[in-house]
C-alpha cells in the first residue's frame, strides 16, 4: 500500500518517526516572566533585575545545564545569563536591563555530559577504587574534545596533556578538578540543545513607570484667596510644598473648557447656581473642546510655565484623558457622525451604574467602522499634550472603551514617544483590569482602596505580587480620589489615615492621594462612599496647616520610599506572621537583600494593639537565635534584635505602624 | 513620505486603523478545559459532562450572550449548548460526549443588543413611566429585524404586527416579553461576534480510562501448592476471588522470560540460589523476550485462556510494559547497536539512585538516531500485546525514557487503536510526571502513597482537582506497590489499612492495590520503605482467608464505587471542615447533585477520634437549619440531618472512615 506522498506505509511510519526522535528531548515550561503565553510583553523597569524562572527537565538522571540569551531594543547583539537550579526542576537566571524599550529572550537549555560524567565520577571515588573504564572514558572524552577543538583550545595545551599522561588517580583528581569542567564547558559540544520556540519580550519602562508618588488636585481651588478661581500660576505657587511633601507626580483632573448644558451643581445637583464651575469631566463648550484649556484656568504659556515649574522641582504633570464630552463640545457639531443619536434626535448620557453623568455624553466607537476619524482624533489629543510636553496620562474610565482602541493607540503613541506613560483608571471587574494592562496600560488603578482586613490585604498584594499579574499589572495604590472618600476613612479619624497611607507607600512603588488627605479630610455625602460638597462639582480651599494634618508623616514615608529601593517596587514582596489579626507584618526587598525593610501595620485605628511577630531571620539564612542590625525609619532609633520571635505597640494616636530596616548583626559589625 | 507599501503615511496610519478597529471588541480568555493553551488535548470521558468555562467581557455595560460549539470525532456536524453566566465575566457551559475519540470545541460570543435593550428598558419602567424614544427605538429594531428576516419569520407575523400596533404602555410590555427576546434571538444578526483563535480540544476515552479498580499480582506466586510455581491457570482460579472483591481490572508484572545472568536472590541479594526465580523486570533469556511468556507460567494459550476467562468474570488484564533488558535478552546479540557499549565491552546497568539493578541494563534511544529499529521495535511489543487481546499496559519508570518517544509511540498506537489505555509509573518530580500526562499517558501513579496528614491530602488534591492539572491529568491511586511499602502501614497495623483503602477508593476514580494489602502484610526490610522477602525476587504464596484481612471492607468499598457514579471520577472533590485536625472531610458528587457522597476518614489508626463537622447544606441551596436524608453506606443505616454542625466518632479498630450519601429532605419526601 503507497500514501499519497509516494511513500510506502513503512516509510512514512519511519518518516514520522525520525521527527518524533529529533523532536525535543529537554523541555522548557512555566517560564516567567511570560504573558498569554509570550503573546504579549512582560513589564520591566530600567536599571530593575529581571528574574527569570523556568522549568527545564528532561528524561533519566543526566545533569542539564541551561542559560538565559537576551537582547535589549534595537540591537542584534546577544547577551547571556547562566541558569542555575533551585531545585524540583526549577531554575532562575537574573539579568539587568540598563535601556528602556522591548528586550527580548529566550532560554537555552541542553544535556551536561560532563557534568553528569563528573557527579558519577565523584559518587565512585567516595565508594572505593575507580574502575578503570571510567577513567579511561573521561580521558578520551577530554582529550578527544581538545582535538576537536584544535587551536582554538592552545592555552589548555598543557592541562590537557597532564591528563593524557597522568596515572589513574592523578587522572582521577584532574577530571574532577575546576579546570576540566570550566576547559569541557568551553570547548565539548553541547548535545540535546533546546530553546523556547519563540523569543519572550519584556517592555522595559523608565523609573517613574513603577516608582512615582502621585499628587492629586484640582487647579480651580488652588488660589489663596477666599472664593476666587484658581489658575495655573496658583498651581506653581503650591509647588514646593508639594516637593517638600515628597511628591513628584503632580495629576490634575481635566483642564479643559467645562459645557454650560446640563451642568451640574454642588454635590451633583441638577440646578446649578449661574456661577457653579461645573464637573471638569464634562469637557468641551464655545470655548474649545480636549485641546483647549479652561480660561480662567490660564493660557498656554501659562500651562508652559507650570509643567517648567514642575521640572524644576523635579516634579512631572500628569494630565487626565477623559474621552467624554459635554454636549456643549464642538465635536457634536463638527463631528456628529461620531456620536450615536437617537430617534428624537437626543445623544444618551453617560452611565456608570448606579452613577449618572446628565452633563456627559459618549462618542460611539463604532459608530461608522469605515471612517476612523475619530480614533485619529482621540490619538492626536493625547499627541497635542505630549507635543506640549506632558509624559503621563492618567485615563478616566477606559473599561468603558472598546480594547481593540487601546491597544492600537497606546502603541501607536509608544511607538513615537517610549516615554510616556499611561495609568488606568478602571475600577472594574478583574478580568477587564487586567486584560486593560496587558493591551498596554502602564500603571491600574486597584481595588487597594476597598481592601482594609488582614486577610483582605494578604490575598489581593499575593495575588498581585506572586500570580500572573505580578508580570503584566502594576498597581498604582490611591488612598482616596475624588469620587471616593472611603468608608474606612469616613469614621477612622487620623489614625486611619496615617494607617492607609503607609501601607500605599510600603505596598508598592506606585501610590497617590487626592488633596485634603493629607488633612484627614473625610466629611462624606451621607451614607454614600463619597465627599460632602465635592471638589468636582464647586472649588473648595483649604487651611494647608490645618491642626491635626499628617504632611509630617506623608513626608517621612516619601524620604524613606525614596531611600529605600526594595519600595521601588511592588514586588519582592512576603508577608510574615504577626499574631495579631489586626496587625499586618510584610517584608519588602531587593533581590541580593542588601535593603531589606520589615513593615508592620496595626489596622486598627482606635485600639492600641500589641503583638508578637517573627522576624524573617530565615530571609539571611541565620538561626532562630540569630541577631539583627534594625533602624526604625520613622523615628530614626536603632537597635538590636535577638532571635526570631519579637514584640511591639501599637498607639494609634502615636503611630499605628512601623518601618524597620533590618540586617544581619555581627559582633564587632 | 511614502512607505515600502506605495501608501503614504496617513493611509499606512488608517490601514492600521482599520485593521484595530476590525479586531475582536469582546474577549474570551481563561477557557478550561484546555492544555497548554490548546496546543495539546484535555481528557474526557464518554457520557461524563464536560464543563467548559471561560471569562467573556467587553467594554461598557452591554449585556454578551455566548454559546459553546462542538463536534465529534469523523464528523463535521457541529452542536452548540448555551452559556450561561456565573458572575465577575465568568461563564459556562456543558456537553455530554457519546462517543469516543477527538471533540473539538470553540467558543462564540457576541454584544446581545436585545438583551441590553431589554434590561435597560425593564429599568426605567421600574423607575416611572418609559420615555417614548425607548418604546419606539425597540419596536423599530423588532420590525425592521421581521422585515430583514422576511419569509423565515413567518411565524411571527401576528407577534410583529401586535408590537407594531400596540399603544406605548401595551408596546412596553410586548417588548419586555418572552416571546420578543426569543424572536430577537433567533432573527437579529448577530453583532461584534467573537471566537477562539483555534479550536481546542478533548480526547473522550471510554470508561476504564478513569474509572477501574486495579488488583497486581504476580502470576508465579499464585500456586495452590506450597513451593510450586504458579501458572497463568492458577491465576484463572483466583479470578472469583478478585471479584467478588470488586476488582475490574487485574495487573500482571512481566510475565516474560527472565534473565540468568547476574539474577538477583531473595531480598535483592547479588547471590541467588540455583531455584531462585529472579525479578521478571529482568526481561529476556534465550527463551524470548518482550513478545514471549516465562515458560513455567505457560505458553501463549494458557496466556489466551486468561485474557478470556478474565472477560468472562467482566474483568480486564493489564500488561506491564517495561523497556529494560536483562543481560541476556536476544537483543543484546540481535540488535547490539541499540545498547551503549562501554570502552571495556560493557553495558552500564540500571540504575534509579539509590537503588542498583545488576541484573537489568537499558537500552539507549539515541544511540544511532539515523536508525529508529529501536523505536519501531518498542512500539512492536505493544502492538504485539494488543494484537493478542490486551488493552491497559501499566508502564514502568516511563520518566527515565525520552519524551518525545512516548508521545509518538502512544499517538501510534492509539491511533490504530483508540481503546488502549496506558498508565505511567513516573515517581518523580511533578514537572516530568505532569508532562508525561499531557504528552498522552492515560494515567499515572501520584505522591497519594506519601500523603498522609489532611494538610498533605488536602493540598495535594486540590492541586490534581482544581488547578490546571485536572483538565489532563489522571491521578491512579495505588495503596501499596511491589516497590513501595509505605511508612505510614509498616506501623498502623489492620485500621492503618482500612484508612488507606477508604482514601484511594474514594478521592480518585482509579485505584489500586497490590496483593498482600488485603491481608494488611507490612513487613519491611529494616529501616526501608521496602518489603522484607519482596516478591519481586521469589515465590510469595498466601493464606487468602488470614484472620484480621479487609477482603469484605474492600468488596463494600468497590460496591459503593459501582453503584455512585460521584466515585467515577477525581473530579466533583471539595473539602469541608471537620473540626479535629486527624479527621478529614470531603464531598463527591455528580454536576447536578443527584449523587453527594460526603465522606470522613479519621486519619489517626490508633485512637478513637470524634468530631464536630459541617454539612454541606449550602451545596444544595439549604438554609443552615436544613435537613437532609442519609444513608451510611458501609453499615447501610439510614437516618436524618437537622442543621449543619453534625458529629461523628471513628474507633480505629471498627471502621475508621463514613461514607454518607446525602440528598435534602422534605418532610413527607
Amino acid at each position: 500500500m503507497s500514501s499519497a506522498t509516494g511513500l510506502s506505509a513503512p516509510a512514512v511510519e519511519r518518516a514520522a518517526l525520525t521527527s518524533a526522535i529529533e523532536a525535543a528531548r529537554l523541555r522548557i515550561e512555566q517560564v516567567t516572566p511570560s504573558v498569554d503565553g509570550g503573546a504579549l510583553p512582560a513589564r520591566g523597569v530600567i536599571g530593575t533585575p529581571i528574574v527569570v524562572e523556568a522549568d527545564i527537565f528532561s528524561d533519566g538522571h543526566d545533569q542539564l545545564a541551561a542559560r538565559l540569551i537576551w537582547r535589549g531594543p534595537g540591537t542584534l547583539e546577544e547577551q547571556s545569563a547562566p541558569f542555575t537550579s533551585m531545585g524540583n526542576d526549577r531554575w532562575r537566571a537574573v539579568f539587568i536591563p540598563s535601556r528602556t524599550g522591548r528586550h527580548r529572550f529566550n532560554v537555552e537549555a541542553w544535556l551536561d555530559e560532563w557534568g553528569s560524567y563528573r557527579a558519577d565520577l565523584r559518587k565512585k571515588l567516595a565508594a572505593g577504587p575507580v574502575p578503570t573504564v571510567d577513567i579511561e572514558e573521561g580521558r578520551t572524552r577530554l582529550v578527544g574534545t581538545a582535538a576537536r577543538a584544535g587551536t582554538r583550545a592552545r592555552d589548555a595545551v598543557t592541562f590537557v596533556q597532564r591528563v593524557e599522561l597522568a596515572a589513574e588517580a592523578d587522572a582521577t583528581e584532574l577530571l574532577l578538578s575546576d579546570e576540566a569542567a570550566q576547559f569541557m564547558a568551553r570547548f565539548a559540544p553541547r548535545v540535546f540543545v533546546t530553546h523556547l520556540p519563540a523569543d519572550l519580550i519584556i517592555d522595559v519602562e523608565r523609573l517613574a513607570a513603577g516608582f512615582a508618588s502621585w499628587y492629586e488636585l484640582f487647579p480651580r481651588s488652588q488660589s489663596p484667596d477666599p472664593g476666587q478661581h484658581g489658575t495655573f500660576d496658583d498651581v506653581i505657587a503650591r509647588l514646593p510644598a508639594l516637593r517638600e511633601m515628597g511628591f513628584d507626580v503632580l495629576y490634575l483632573p481635566p483642564i479643559h473648557p467645562i459645557g454650560r448644558a446640563f451642568r451640574k451643581g454642588p454635590n451633583n445637583s441638577l440646578e446649578p447656581g449661574p456661577n457653579d464651575p461645573g464637573s471638569p469631566y464634562a469637557i468641551g463648550s464655545e470655548e474649545g473642546g480636549h485641546t483647549a484649556l479652561h480660561p480662567q484656568l490660564g493660557d498656554m504659556d501659562a500651562f508652559r510655565r507650570l509643567l517648567a515649574a514642575a521640572a524644576g522641582q523635579g516634579m512631572e504633570v500628569a494630565l487626565d484623558f477623559a474621552i467624554q464630552c459635554s454636549r456643549d463640545h464642538p465635536w457634536l457639531t463638527t463631528h456628529p457622525e461620531w456620536f450615536s443619536w437617537r430617534a428624537d434626535g437626543s445623544i444618551r448620557y453617560a452611565e456608570n451604574p448606579p452613577k449618572k453623568y446628565q452633563d456627559i455624553v459618549n462618542v460611539d466607537f463604532y459608530a461608522d467602522l469605515s471612517k476612523p476619524g475619530l480614533w485619529l482624533a482621540l490619538r492626536d489629543v493625547v499627541l497635542y499634550w505630549i507635543d506640549a510636553g506632558v509624559r503621563i496620562f492618567r485615563v478616566d474610565n477606559p473599561h468603558t472603551k472598546p480594547l481593540p482602541f487601546w491597544r492600537w493607540l497606546i502603541a501607536d503613541v509608544r511607538g513615537r514617544h517610549p516615554d510616556v506613560v499611561f495609568l488606568s483608571e478602571a475600577f472594574t471587574r478583574p478580568a477587564m483590569m487586567y486584560r486593560l494592562a496587558k493591551v498596554g496600560f502602564t500603571q491600574s488603578y486597584t481595588y487597594f482602596i476597598w481592601r482594609n482586613s488582614k486577610r483582605e490585604l494578604t490575598d489581593y498584594f499575593t495575588e498581585l505580587t506572586a500570580q500572573a499579574p505580578k508580570d503584566f499589572f502594576r498597581p498604582h495604590l490611591f488612598v482616596n480620589t475624588p469620587d471616593i472618600n472611603p468608608f474606612f476613612l469616613q469614621t477612622s479619624g487620623r489614625p486611619g489615615f496615617l494607617i492607609r497611607a503607609a501601607l500605599a507607600a510600603t505596598l508598592s512603588g506606585l501610590w497617590g492621594l487626592y488633596s485634603g488627605f493629607e488633612l484627614c479630610e473625610s466629611a462624606p455625602l451621607p451614607g454614600r462612599e463619597e465627599y460632602l460638597d465635592s471638589e468636582k462639582y464647586q472649588l473648595r480651599q483649604r487651611d494647608w496647616q490645618a491642626p491635626g494634618n499628617i504632611i509630617a508623616e506623608i513626608s517621612q514615608l516619601n524620604r524613606i520610599r525614596r531611600e529605600n529601593p526594595a519600595l521601588h517596587s511592588h514586588l519582592s514582596l512576603r508577608f510574615y506572621n504577626a499574631f495579631n489579626e489586626q496587625v499586618i507584618s510584610y517584608g519588602k526587598f531587593t533581590p541580593g537583600l542588601d535593603n531589606f525593610l520589615l513593615i508592620l501595620v496595626s489596622l486598627d485605628p482606635r485600639n492600641v494593639q500589641e503583638t508578637q511577630f517573627e522576624v524573617p531571620l530565615w530571609e539571611f539564612g541565620l538561626a532562630d537565635t540569630g541577631a539583627l542590625a534594625v533602624e526604625e525609619l520613622m523615628h530614626g532609633a536603632q537597635f538590636r534584635w535577638y532571635g526570631k520571635l519579637q514584640h511591639w505597640r501599637f498607639v494609634p494616636g502615636e503611630l499605628p505602624f512601623a518601618i524597620f530596616r533590618i540586617r544581619p548583626w555581627q559582633s564587632g559589625g
